[in-house]
């Protein structure tokens, strides 16, 4: 790296990943972001999952719907009561191919509960499985291996996506942001 | 919500995210950047930490470290050796007083390791014990509330922030995305 | 290791511990324990807390709870609901000093919430902030530091201990397995 | 309950499960711990897993392997390197049939690495898949149920054995409690 353009690269980077968010964002959802707001605000309780970083994308998301007064789980952490008929759960799966989402979903399904998937393939096993399917198509060209490598399109504009999402269920709901701070967790 | 704008929240959300996650991430940090890059490949072992929804942007950057090859732990978590002389220790927190954050950052320096900190505060406890300050000022305007609430822009800006710094280390050290595809951990 | 005896210091630690806990379990605490029941099943909302390993043995009482129909949550993972007046909160901590221990129990007394620890030392900061203490203590001899090091008869003992209220709650709710295996998590 | 037996439940729960964890541990297992720790102390890199209460009992154990010195990982939590040929991974499973536990296994064995299970069942497709079987038989009497409900007893038991592991572990290394002190983790 040249003394002129230090931390060059990590600029490249964000601004590469904002400029693609930001493509795959503009694609029109409202009718998936609607079906899953409905599902999300009608379930009596909602369960988020995912593995890896798409994980913590789903967790991110489902802090803040405990926040907005949701009874809202993460699957496979200490406290997880069962999935039952009436309930939703929202999947994060970049491939849609990890076979635990996949059984989660199937699960949910068969007792009767609904599925929202954001993933990257809608022919995927996972998006075939889901009532609905927020699709993240994040091809990227040449410099996303340098820039972006891996996932991290996808987690970034799921992330974004996801707070949208959040937006769009407060605004459902009825809810402040200061309802939102009253339901905030201890945080030692 | 009319019927001619549906989920018009959500898409308005993510558009308010993205301008201010560029606006934030438009102020020059480049000799904070190479100063964290430099400690970030300079130490022996990493540590990353922060609570909530912070926790969670710090441990999505803590798992590109790994694929980076490079020895990094989440404090908190399972597994955590102890931190020594020579380590660093990368934390998040918006307000940078929440008392884990400090107290971690202190025994930190203590012991010899150097602090990294993305937080919204300069004057914060936090801040003063750190090295280097990724400061991310997400002050914004009355839509903030409610398209935005809470912390909303500081992690989205920290998410994108440290992707930055991810595609820097990768550089700096010559590492390709297949590289880091082989440090894949199982995702089942 | 002579190869008459292979393993012997496993069967020797084995041993120690459950004599050891078997020692630590006889003392009465058939008031703490009616006392800490009482809590429980009063309680709108439960929570669990601790670190390390005693975070471990309190999540997995954490779990029983949930399964016996309780709202109950664990302290600082992705899903935690404020606490609130009304509320119980058990923490386990050996030395009753770990801070982030102590400022949960103080948060939780000044909300109006009830604290229940499990502890080693009845004239800790973490007891002295406590409606009820179940003391474990666990003093061994010389050969503890070989066969059972650091916190490990404390935590065995308290997996026992929390094992045997957890059936004290079963029956003061009248529940029974079968209930319990029916609100059993998805395991994938 | 009468006023004359207060938690007397609670105390039978206890009694009954150091009463039958004793019966577990009394099988000899010698060449099994042997072969564990063979493995264990040759290993690369070690990695547990085990979903639910089984999964904090293989947490628990985690902790100690880093404390004595070694690079052991949880599967599924942030920090996971790949597991590789000269690796081994110690799965705890009761039914030996939960998916990702197979899973896991199965990955393992394919790329080089050993595999230690504990579970209650020999036949199961977890045991076969595994180089080591450490059985915990928990067939309990009719009390079970309500003293010792679901897997307690195997989780008691297996909280025990892998503790006997650990000392074994620790002589074999010849690490002190003051080694494993030194390692311990940062706890805020």
């Amino acid at each position: 790296m040249t003394r002129g353009a230090p931390a060059a690269t990590a600029t490249k980077s964000t601004a590469y990943l904002l400029s693609n968010v930001a493509k795959i964002l503009a694609v029109d959802r409202s009718k998936e972001i609607e079906d899953a707001v409905s599902i999300l605000t009608a379930a009596k309780k909602l369960f988020v999952y995912g593995v890896g970083r798409s994980g913590l994308a789903a967790r991110a998301f489902a802090m803040r719907m405990v926040q907005l007064g949701l009874d809202c789980y993460f699957i496979g952490e200490t406290i997880t009561p069962v999935v039952g008929d009436g309930d939703a759960v929202l999947i994060v799966s970049n491939t849609g191919s990890t076979m635990s989402a996949i059984q989660v979903a199937n699960i949910a399904r068969r007792v009767g509960a609904k599925v929202i998937s954001v993933t990257g393939h809608r022919t995927s096993k996972l998006a075939h499985a889901s009532n609905v399917v927020l699709l993240i198509q994040s091809n990227g060209d040449a410099s996303q291996a340098r820039l972006a490598p891996l996932g991290t399109l996808f987690e970034a504009a799921t992330v974004l996506l996801l707070d949208g999402l959040v937006a769009q269920v407060m605004e459902r709901l009825g809810q402040t942001e200061a309802d939102m701070r009253g339901r905030h967790a201890i945080m030692v």
